[in-house]
């Protein structure tokens, strides 16, 4: 299968990410449906043409029109979805999927799943501090990583179509990596972010501290503000790797602690060296 | 004494906001000079109209003319100058500073300066990741705060002038704040945030990393560019309060570390939620 115009395309899960999908595929001229379970979100985006058409119900004529499946759902719905209705997947049909995390759909769904439908996971790293379709957005794949996260069990082909689907999208950069490497790298670079930006913004209740607040600790808590539901979801689907992540930053930060303790000021000086030497490699590269 | 232009302003310590200082201040009709060790930032101010005059050497004349002093100097040479040098201060001259942790100089100068001189201490709370009066810019102070740390010591003449400096220079705020409330404000919101970048960028140094970082990860590290003679000796001045900070913020770590490895979802999302509904209040308000 290639992606051209012809190609019928269903969202699953029309939220933020279902919908910056459907915003985007629709203006490149594919025919998209989505099925969601608020009747909200199919009205709004039917109103605003960012789907052709959409249903509350699983809709079993809507699911056997697809060519390509984007499921944009929580790991758990996704998975029960994929049992309770996976008969009425046209055969040939791509499945694809936008979950943050991997080990906890991949090997599971690639095992129950029909033998004549293929599952190609992918991850967009892209997002904000809000949800819904209402806030749908496909210029936020703009400076954003895509990554395809293969199996043994994947064919050539639909690697390719993802990979495919990730450049028409817009994204900055289209990557692999294996289901191992995605979530370990997920659970540094994304998780453990998260979880520090919490517990800042948890351990301090002094009030007024907002009136003096500069650009630093705006920037570290910017995060703090987290859809409890899918985040704590995603934790837990990938626990031993960011209780590891976790553990890795927390014994950096208490070699910090004792160094300041014991007024050990080389000390302190030279992990400061080496944070802005590495720092440096991430500056983002457009600038 | 009121800040009307005849008034003689010397900054002493002319790297990034020494610099930002003195552009504002000359952009507004005072006189500026400056004192500094190095030749090549008194040569750069001079050549690109941010000082009137400079020199690398205390020069009494330039010293006893002047009305208002800042000082733009690390805390132990702030205090190492005022000792080598407070002869020279003109009688009724007000001294202030930009230092960023103040109980480890406002006391000690306070109580060592000649009587016939005022040092009202204040912090204005802006700056960049790059240093030097090259650097130097004085937009970085419009959405800025500027605060002014009073003792029993100042007169409201001297505090109402160190507020009206900051209000000249354009900043956003202009608040007042004790000694104790100051440095314990600055360690949870500036320094504490520092030591988390710094902590984890050194923790990680898994190579490629930077191919998939999304904005979390680069807004948590940003600070992590950090100068480290200056940031070290700032640590140091406010140990006892940093390292209560660091406490403060580890058990919330911990907390959640403990909720995650026990599963329990429900107080993770309690942590989320708190952490949401905390952050919405430190929005920057002009957005």
């Amino acid at each position: 299968m290639k992606l051209i115009k012809k190609v019928n395309i269903l969202i699953v899960g029309l939220g933020l990410l279902g919908g910056s999908y459907a915003k985007g595929l629709k203006k490149l001229g594919f025919t998209v449906n989505a099925i969601t379970k608020d009747r909200f979100s199919i009205d709004y985006a039917m109103e605003n043409g960012i789907i052709d058409n959409g249903t509350t119900d699983v809709n079993p004529e809507m699911v056997a029109e697809a060519d390509l499946v984007v499921f944009a759902l929580y790991p758990h719905t996704f998975i029960e979805w994929i049992k309770a209705n996976q008969q009425y997947f046209k055969s040939g049909a791509v499945i694809t999927d936008v979950t943050g995390v991997k080990g906890c759909v991949v090997h599971e769904i690639q095992d129950i799943l029909r033998e004549d439908v293929e599952y190609i996971a992918a991850h967009p790293m892209a997002g904000k501090e809000v949800s819904g379709v209402v806030n749908s957005d496909d210029t936020i794949f703009k400076g954003a990583n895509y990554i395809v996260v293969p199996t043994e069990k994947n064919t050539p082909e639909a690697i390719e179509l993802c990979r495919n689907l990730g450049e028409i999208l817009g994204f900055k950069q289209v990557a692999e990596l294996s289901v191992e490497e995605h979530d370990r790298m997920i659970a540094f670079l994304s998780q453990l972010t998260h979880c520090i930006a919490v517990s800042l913004m948890c351990c301090n209740n002094t009030p007024g501290l907002e009136s003096y607040t500069g650009d630093s600790f705006r920037d570290l808590t910017r995060i703090a503000r987290i859809n409890d539901e899918m985040w704590s979801e995603l934790f837990l689907s990938n626990r031993e790797v960011l209780l590891e992540e976790m553990e890795r930053f927390r014994s950096s930060f208490d070699e910090l602690y004792e160094k300041i303790k014991d007024g050990d000021r080389d000390g302190m000086r030279q992990m400061m060296r080496l944070s802005t030497e590495r720092r440096k490699l991430f500056d983002k590269k457009d600038k």
